[in-house]
C-alpha cells in the first residue's frame, strides 16, 4: 500500500474562513497574526499566519488523502522558516521516508512551498497503520 | 524575562465547539476521529479526537501565555501516547529547557497529561523572541 519514496501532492489555502475558525477555536490573538501595524514593525509585511494552521492541514492529509483510513499518527515535527499570509496557495508535498513493516509504522516527511515556490514549512509525520 | 526550570501550568478541554469547529476548519473526517463504532472496533473506548488539537492548545500557550507578545514560533515535535477523548480535561505543563540567548531563542518542553494523570502526549517547542 505504501512505497518508499512515493508522493503526495496537495495545495492548501489559508482563507479568511480558516484563520478566523482557528482563532474562533483557539483564541490565539497574538498580535503577530491580528495587529498588521504591530507585524510590519517586526518585519512581515502583513499579519503572519498561525503556523499550527499547517499542523491542521497535516491532520486532513493523514486522515483523508492516504490510500487507507486506518491509520493513526504516533509523532510529528515542523520547522517554520518562512512567514505565511492570508490567501497564500500552499503546494504541500509528502514523500514516503521509511516503511517498518514489522510494526506497521509509515514515516513521511513534507514540505510546505509558497505562491512563489519558497519553502515555509517543513518537517516529518509518523504514523501507524491500525 | 525567562529562566531554565521556569513551569508554565494550563488547562485545556476538548469540548464539542472545540471538535466540531476544528473538523469545520481542516475537513479530517477520518473515522477514527467520527465513528464511535469503527473506534471501537480499533480498540477504543470512543472517537479519538485529533492529535492536532493538542497543537492548537499550544499556538494558544504560545502565543497569549507567555511573560511577552514578542514570540514567533521556529519548531515543535510532539508524540502522541494515549487517545484523547470528547470533555477530556487535559493538564498541560511546559517548562523552559533551554535558553540560547545570543540569539533570544528559548525552547520548552511540554507534556499533556488526561483526567486521570496519564501523560497522553509530550514534545517541544522552540520559539524566537522578537
Amino acid at each position: 500500500m505504501f512505497n518508499t519514496g512515493d508522493k503526495i501532492n496537495l495545495k492548501f489555502v489559508i482563507t479568511e474562513e480558516v484563520y478566523n475558525g482557528f482563532i474562533f477555536i483557539f483564541k490565539d490573538n497574538n498580535p503577530l497574526h491580528t495587529d498588521a501595524k504591530y507585524a510590519a514593525g517586526k518585519g512581515f509585511k502583513e499579519r503572519v499566519m498561525h503556523g499550527n494552521i499547517l499542523n491542521g492541514f497535516l491532520s486532513y492529509f493523514i486522515g483523508e488523502c492516504l490510500p487507507t483510513k486506518d491509520v493513526i499518527i504516533h509523532s510529528q515535527q515542523i520547522d517554520f522558516s518562512k512567514p505565511v499570509y492570508m490567501n497564500d496557495s500552499l503546494n504541500f508535498e509528502a514523500e514516503v521516508e521509511e516503511i517498518f513493516e514489522s510494526v506497521k509504522v509509515v514515516k513521511f516527511k513534507f514540505t510546505f512551498k509558497n505562491n512563489e515556490g519558497k519553502k515555509v514549512a517543513k518537517g516529518s509525520i509518523q504514523i501507524g497503520l491500525t
